[in-house]
C-alpha cells in the first residue's frame, strides 16, 4: 500500500489565519476530501501574503495541484477589493508561469451567514469544492500526452 | 480527402464542467460548427481552471486556434468578477505570447434566461459564434505573409 | 514624389468586422486621414481578436504607427467591459515591447447614437482621431533623437 | 546580545509623507512592534513612489520582509483608486519576483475617523498588524527548508 | 555656476496635447518649480500616447525623473476609464523595470471646475506637486547607496 501511496499525486494546500474560524474550515474540509493524499500545508497571516508561498510550493514542481483558501471580508472598505483582486491574479500568473494547477478559494463574502454557508456548508462548501477539482485536474494532467 | 484534410487547420476545445447544461450546449454548438476539422477538446472543473489548459494546448503549435467555453454567475459575490477579469486576462495573455488566436466565450451571466439565450439561442449562440470566429481567423492568419 | 512617397511613414489598421456599420466608418475615416502614405488593413471577427494581429504588426516593425478601431457595447454583460479592459491593457503592453505608437480607438458605446456621433460625425470622428494622432507621433519620433 | 541580534532578521519599511499625521504613525506603531530587529526606513512623497523602493530594498536580499505604509483618500477622483490599484499589484509583483514577502498596508480610507481609528486604534492598528505579519512570516521561511 | 549646475539632476516631462489649456497650465507649474534645472519636454495627442514616450526617456537613464501630465474627462464613457487605468499601470510599470521615478499625475477629473483647480489651484496644483515630487525623490535616490 506504501509504495502505492507514494505514486500517488501530492498537495499543497495555502490558507491564510485572518478569520480563523473559517479559514480553519475551508482547510479541514480540503484536508478530509485529499484524505489519503501526501499533503503540505502552509498557514500565512493575511490573504495577500497567500501568493509567494503558493508559487514557493508550485516551483518546486512536487504538487499536482496547490490550493488556496482564505476569506476576505468585502464591501468595507475598497483595500479588500483590491486585495482579493491582486490575489486572484497572482495566483493565475503563478499557475501558467509553474504550469501547475492553482485552485483559487480566497472567498470574497459581505457577511458572517455568506462565509458559514460556503465554509461550513454540506452542500456548497469551498474547501471541499477546491479539493475535489485538484483531484479532477490530475485526470486531465494525466491526459496531457494526447495532446 | 483524408489527405486534404490532414492539412486543414486543427482547433482545441477547453471548457468548464461547472453549469454543465450551458457548458455542453455551448460545446455541442462550436463542434458542431467546427464539423470536419480535427478537434481536441479538454474539460476543466470551472473557468478559473481553463487557462492553464489552454496555454499547454496553445503552445504545442498544432492548432489554428484555442477555444475557450464556460459560464460565470454574475452578481452575487465579488469572487466571480475577479475570476471573470482574470481569466479574460490570461487568455489575451496567452494568444500574445504562443501568437496562436485564443477565443474566448466564457460567459457572465446574472440570470437562467441570459444564459440560455446565449449557450441555445439560434440568432444569438456563442458556441457558434466562437467557432465561427475561429475559422475566420485562419483566412487572416493566411493572410500573414503579406504584412 | 514616387521615391518621396516611398521614405512616407507607413501605417497598419486593425478593425473588428462586429457592428460593421459604425467599424466600416471608423477605418474609413482613418484611412482618409492617412490618404497618401502607404497602409496595411486587417479586419477581425471580434475586439478580442484585435490585439494579436496588432502584436503582428508591431513586430515587423515597418509601422510608424499601428491603429486598432472597433466598437463594444457596454452596459448589457460584464463580458463586454472585460473585453473592452483586456484589450486596452494587451494594446498598451505591445506598445511598450515593440516601442511601436499604438492608436487605442476601440470604443465603448452604451446607445446607436453615442456610436454614430463617434463613428459618423464631423466634429467628433474617432477614425479620424486616430489618424491624426498616428501622424502626430510620427513627428515626435522623428524627434526622438534629440532626447 | 549583539551578535544574536546580528542574525535576527532585518526589516524594511517604506511610508509616504502624504497625510502625515496617520502615515507617521502608521510607522511608528510598525517600528515598535519590530523594536529589537535592524530596520532600514525610507520615506517617499506620495502611494504612487512607493513601489519602486520597496522594489529597490527588496532587490537587496537582506530582508526578511518590507513593509508598505500609506493613506490614499477614496471617493473623490478616480486617481485615488487607480493609484491604490496600481501600488496594490505593484507591490504583489515585486514580492514574486523577488520571493521577499511584501507587507501591503497602503490604506484606502474615506473619512478622517477611518483614517484614526486604522492608524491609532487600540484595537485596529494596521501598522502593528504589519509588523506582526511579517515577523510571522520570518516563521513561515524559516519553515521553507521543509517543503 | 555652469558646472555646478551641468552635475544637477535632470528631468523629463510628456504631457498631453487634449485638453490644452489644462495641460500647458500643468506643464508651466511643473516647468517653473523645477527652475534652474536640465528639462526634456515632450508633447503627445492624447493621455494613452504618454507611456511609450515616458519608456523611451526613462530607458535613456538620463534623467532622475520623469513626470506624466494630462487631463483625461471622466464620467462620460468607460473608455476614459480604462485608458486612465492602463496609463497608471503602463506608467508603474516603466519605473520599476527602469528603476526610474515615474510621477504619474494624469488627472481624471469630471468638470471643468474640478480641472480648474488641480490646474490653476495656489493651493492644490498638480503640476507644482509633481515636480517637489520628483525633487523630493533625488534626495531619497542620493540616500540609496546607505540601502
Amino acid at each position: 500500500m506504501a509504495s502505492t501511496r507514494s505514486s500517488q499525486p501530492r498537495f499543497a494546500l495555502v490558507a491564510s489565519e485572518y478569520n480563523r474560524e473559517y479559514t480553519d474550515a475551508l482547510l479541514q474540509s480540503a484536508q478530509a476530501t485529499l484524505a489519503g493524499h501526501p499533503m503540505t500545508v502552509v498557514r500565512v497571516p493575511g490573504a495577500y501574503e497567500i501568493p509567494l508561498q503558493v508559487q514557493r510550493l508550485a516551483r518546486t514542481k512536487k504538487y499536482a495541484g496547490v490550493i488556496a483558501l482564505g476569506v476576505i471580508w468585502q464591501g468595507r472598505t475598497e483595500h479588500a477589493r483590491e486585495i482579493l483582486r491582486a490575489v486572484t491574479d497572482a495566483l493565475m500568473r503563478i499557475s501558467l508561469e509553474t504550469d501547475v494547477p492553482v485552485l483559487h478559494h480566497v472567498l470574497a463574502v459581505k457577511t458572517e451567514a455568506e462565509a458559514r454557508a460556503r465554509c461550513f456548508g454540506a452542500k456548497l462548501n469551498r474547501g471541499r469544492e477546491a479539493a475535489e477539482a485538484a483531484l479532477a485536474l490530475t485526470r486531465i494532467s494525466g491526459a496531457k500526452g494526447k495532446v
